[in-house]
């Protein structure tokens, strides 16, 4: 179904007169580009109308004209508020469906107020549709993941004994950006050695020493789209520990990534990594949830963690990241990026994932 | 006065008896660290709490018990609001204030749900403590700017005929994270010829060319803190009109920078600098607010707009960035952080502004 038509489907199904969107990432859903600012009011009839002022005008009216909107330049002169209250009283709106899950307190309070009707939230209604990807939007996850591959694959052979955590994150940012990343996908995490057992740690002056783990968790961003993607390898050689940890997070990627299917339950994703894991011993040192779906937002829900009870669909992309830390020692995390599609997911992920150690 | 204590008086003031911050900017000012996660609890009497888990108690116990603050460690196995309510239950909590320009509609909605008590919106107070930065805070932002500064210090030279907007922006932001940015402090903007005249131009696989306008709008992120500069320089050679522009602008600024003093109102600062681009004939060219504060958000109150009837004092730190735009054509802005100080502002930035002709 067309995007401007599913949300026409939810004014009907509310009774609402029209809704506002104002969030940058619902605004690149529903234009289908990242090039323009403005609002846009959906109404239940499927009329869209685009607000921008004429910074935007002729690329608004280039792109999305086609697609069926109105495009309406507003002055700089008239206050945002004044002029969208003219709009909708012209469209006798009196039930207005609004983004409570992006809008502050504050931000919402002075929209009540400057507009004077009835509100209702649109919820997560918006997420929902968004969880389920059309092949245009897989695509632009793919592209990313592919750029940030590649990034990947030109970063690992100029590790170097003496590198900084800090400017080897700085190297694989800047190849993600060369190859068409508009920006890294969230933080870049690249930790060597002891800090890899921080799930989230930030990159330091630590530097790169023979028989390290290199953990890297990081992704690109293509037409607004993210991808996600973990790899840990190591720097001369691995210890047996070390070995026996990786394949065990191995095991258990592979393990939830041969369970999910549709109308499994999301925990059940999780559990079926998480068992292995417990299985082989290391059951407290995986301390998070196994994955989270991916888009135009790095977390998207729904999410593949214990506590989870919604089924996974066909078109879901959920990231499928088991991971062991023992504090003070190392952590490895493999992450792939899995659409799901029927009884057996689309693994979107091409890089290898056998223990690689990187020469000294 | 401290932090806390500001914080503190802001309860009394409104005799509620605690203060809850999440967002993550208020708990990097109010802890003055960026390592930790968690929530933050301050009291009437100056006490200070501070929630987080078993992965940041160490570091929170280093960095936050030399301050005042009591470090409490929440286990992953209870629900946060849960925790939350015993805790403010133990300390009598009734009314409580919160953050309403941080938490969205659906988390304010949530957090009432679950805390189930009196709310009173902390309002723009913590903002409004924030515009008035400390000496730690102004060398933070220094630094970020010096980062910044010698980054653009190494491109330039590296420019050449063919380079496109994303390559240099891309080298651009690898220089800053080599130098200790954090981050890029928003999304870099490096235009060239034509594109020089958007504003919020992105960068594109536009190529450099001989008499273009480069066009670099950036900053560095460091402990947290923002800076923001930009830069126009000539590739090749600048035509009578490019020069005549730009002299235009760079007087522009300079009137700003002369008249910004202690209580003078935020829009005659902006007047200062649009008076003489409108004398010099360029009036309708110059179409944004002259300039804004910066912090530990790259946009902060208040604002040099046309329409910020605040005045400016002492402490704050004031960007100062007119333009001038012609569609089609090019634009030039130059953009300098001036820290208002008494009678006579002190400019942050050390890039030379005179036109610089970079060689083919």
């Amino acid at each position: 179904m067309n995007r401007i038509e599913a949300l026409a489907a939810i004014l009907r199904e509310d009774e609402a007169d029209a809704m506002l969107l104002t969030g940058e990432v619902n605004l690149i859903y529903v234009t289908k580009t990242t090039a323009l600012e403005g609002q846009c009011l959906i109404f239940p009839d499927g009329r869209a109308l685009f607000v921008t002022d004429g910074r935007y005008t002729e690329v608004a009216e280039q792109q999305l004209t086609p697609q069926g909107f109105r495009v309406i330049t507003r002055s700089n002169l008239s206050g945002l508020y004044d002029f969208l209250r003219s709009v909708l009283e012209q469209n006798e709106v009196r039930k207005l469906m609004y983004e409570d899950d992006v809008l502050t307190v504050v931000e919402f309070a002075l929209m009540r107020e400057q507009l004077q009707m009835t509100f209702q939230p649109i919820g997560d209604r918006i997420r929902s549709l968004r969880a389920y990807k059309s092949s245009e939007e897989i695509d632009c996850i793919v592209r990313a993941q592919r750029i940030a591959e590649a990034a990947l694959e030109r970063l690992l052979p100029e590790l170097h004994a003496g590198i900084t955590e800090r400017e080897a994150a700085a190297k694989l940012n800047y190849y993600m950006a060369l190859g068409g990343s508009e920006k890294p996908s969230f933080d870049t995490i690249l930790l060597f050695g002891e800090n890899t057992s921080k799930p989230h740690g930030v990159p330091s002056d630590r530097e790169l020493r023979e028989g390290d783990f290199i953990l890297a968790d990081f992704g690109a961003v293509y037409h607004g789209y993210h991808s996600d993607m973990t790899r840990t390898v190591a720097f001369g050689h691995a210890t047996e520990e070390m070995q026996r940890v990786y394949e065990t997070v191995l095991r258990a990627q592979a393990a939830a990534e041969q369970a999910a299917k549709e109308d499994m339950l999301c925990c059940n994703m999780h559990e079926a990594a998480a068992n292995v894991i417990a299985e082989a011993g290391y059951g407290q040192y995986f301390t998070h949830a196994l994955g989270h779906s991916v888009g135009l937002e790095i977390h998207e829900m729904p999410v593949a963690s214990p506590r989870c009870e919604k089924p996974l669909r066909s078109g879901i992309i959920m990231t499928d990241e088991p991971g062991i830390y023992m504090p003070g020692k190392f952590g490895v995390r493999i992450e792939d990026m899995l659409l799901i599609d029927g009884d057996t997911p689309k693994n979107l992920t091409a890089f290898p994932k056998a223990l690689r150690i990187l020469p000294v």
